[in-house]
């Protein structure tokens, strides 16, 4: 556990490194099917307060590192924290998921308080700077992946106001006024930015995007809307950091998955569930990392079922750079002794 | 309009004809946009009764053709009248959509009558030879699609119970138990068997196989319950009708789609607004026909969004067989005037 930081595996798989086993860690791995973090979630009153307490939230990014000692720690937090940190009112109701005021117009773009950001997330940079802090002392070998939403998937709820099955609200006014869908884009892709250089600045050594509607979009607007911001996004934070490493996740990407790896520059593609592990490891340009992509239904499944799935994973990934992870976040109905099974099976290589 | 049906311009693309300008229907054409199909359904009493009412269904399948006279009729129905047919309790509440009783057991297989389908869907039946009689007299170049939900997506439902994000206790089933759901898709495949050839003996000249939710599969599961199922039911009614077109419409199946055509035998693929129709255009055999697939929301914002979008889908279909449609079924809000001015586009070339 003293190697130094260069020797962490998923530095080396995301450098181009066909490390193998491949380093594993899982989508949601803090989060509701483990008791200990069910326990803090109890203490810490609402969701956005648990996200902006330090303390607590270094705590669940660090429980599953101990209790699995998997490759990587992901910050805890969550993808609506950059339209909070503007000023955008959210809460998260009892079983309805996030509840923002949507902003459809000018006038709501111009409530947006940009200068405000850095402020509203000093305490998410502390979590970080907590949790990088632990894990040199602690768990050399296991890397921290900072993350946001992508402009597009966070567009999707500052618009909508919640979440949907299609979001055709900000899909059709992405249609009917991309002058304005534009603007948002591009407040969020400079708030973005700003938001995931402060992670890395307090110890962030990976940044993760997510964009988890990113299918939904035809091929044009996905050109538009998804791949045209992560470039600018990606150049932009590359500017400041050259070497970080970036892994984009434009979940339902289908056939769009090689065009979004090339042209946003990013260093690894996460899969979905639904992808085809060994069209995708063939498709995407070879020094791009892929990383996914187990269903965590087989998760919840365990057994035969999960291992045949995992197994035909490891083949796809197995010669090429890739990240062992699944499609989608675990579902907290998961029995944490599965997690523990599908470790030592890809451990088992 | 007295052409030979072998004349029909959907007849011919299905055949492998590069019909140019494309033939063109659209996904839930006779919907809720129209004011004349609100006018039948509030005199149909519930969605069922308007289901298996031949006069009013007849007349709903007509209503887009003599309003915009498109190539292809579909039959109005629902993908969930074979579960009904089967016996399986079913109703669709005001604004939750469908719900059944789930069926989760063997005892819940028991119950489905497979020997009184025919007589309980007999009302489609004639629904269907109304629609035929109507089409050859008045007419007679306009094709007649028949349609089912495929196996793994009607099974969707029945597992469920109801609509859902993400069919987890379905999905999940069919890792945990797969023997009982691989009987599950085994009665639905013979009963969709039937379904279809009755409707072809009534009249239909196509058939579409709606899989909503292929593309929530892994692909090792796609290949089981999506590709397996629907090659054996292609082959089935093949062996009845040997030279009968039939579409397959999984939907989100991403880069799986190539694989999907060329397995299940298929004449022609549905492709989704997410696709991309260029890339789909030269993975999918020469000889398979591609039908698609314009985003719903660039219809309802109509204007320079639909056009750019619809040119876009024209310029990669040019010069192979392939049927304009949308990409995903109409929405309420559409304006017909849209409609008019899409079927005026694509007639353009």
């Amino acid at each position: 556990m003293d190697a130094p930081p260069s020797q962490k595996p998923l530095l080396r798989a995301l450098a181009g490194e066909a490390v193998w086993p491949p380093p594993m860690w899982l989508m949601r791995q803090a989060g509701r099917y483990l008791p200990e973090y069910r326990e803090i979630r109890a203490q810490a009153g609402d969701f956005i307060s648990l996200c902006t307490n330090p303390e607590l939230a270094a705590e669940v990014t660090l429980q599953p590192i101990r209790r699995y000692g998997l490759d990587a720690a992901i910050l805890f937090s969550d993808i609506l924290m950059v339209p909070w940190g503007l000023g955008q009112p959210l809460r998260f109701a009892q079983g309805e998921g996030p509840l923002l005021e949507p902003i459809r117009d000018q006038a709501g773009l111009d409530r947006l308080d940009l200068a405000g950001l850095g402020q509203r997330v000093a305490p998410i940079m502390a979590t970080v700077g907590l949790v990088r802090e632990a894990l040199d002392q602690h768990a050399q070998r296991v890397a921290l992946i900072g993350f946001a939403g992508s402009p597009f998937t966070v567009a999707c709820y500052m618009v909508e106001g919640h979440g949907s099955k299609d979001f055709s609200v900000t899909r059709g006014l992405a249609f009917s006024d991309p002058a304005f869908f534009g603007r948002l884009i591009r407040i969020l892709t400079e708030a973005t930015t700003e938001y995931l250089c402060a992670q890395v600045e307090a110890g962030a050594e990976v940044l993760m995007l997510f964009d988890s509607w990113a299918g939904m979009l035809s091929p044009a607007q996905f050109r538009r809307w998804v791949i045209e911001p992560t470039a600018i996004l990606v150049r932009a934070i590359r500017k400041r950091y050259p070497a970080l490493p970036i892994i984009g996740f434009p979940r339902l990407a289908g056939a769009m998955l090689p065009e979004y790896a090339t042209r946003t520059g990013v260093n690894c593609v996460g899969m979905d569930s639904s992808m085809d592990p060994r069209w995708a490891a063939g498709a995407v340009p070879a020094g791009v990392t892929v990383q996914g992509n187990l269903d965590p239904l087989a998760l919840v499944a365990g057994g035969a079922a999960m291992e045949a799935e995992a197994r035909s994973i490891l083949a796809a990934l197995r010669g090429r750079p890739a990240i062992f992870n699944l499609g989608h976040g675990i579902v907290p109905q998961t029995p944490p002794e599965h997690v523990g099974a599908l470790v030592r099976l890809v451990r088992g290589g």
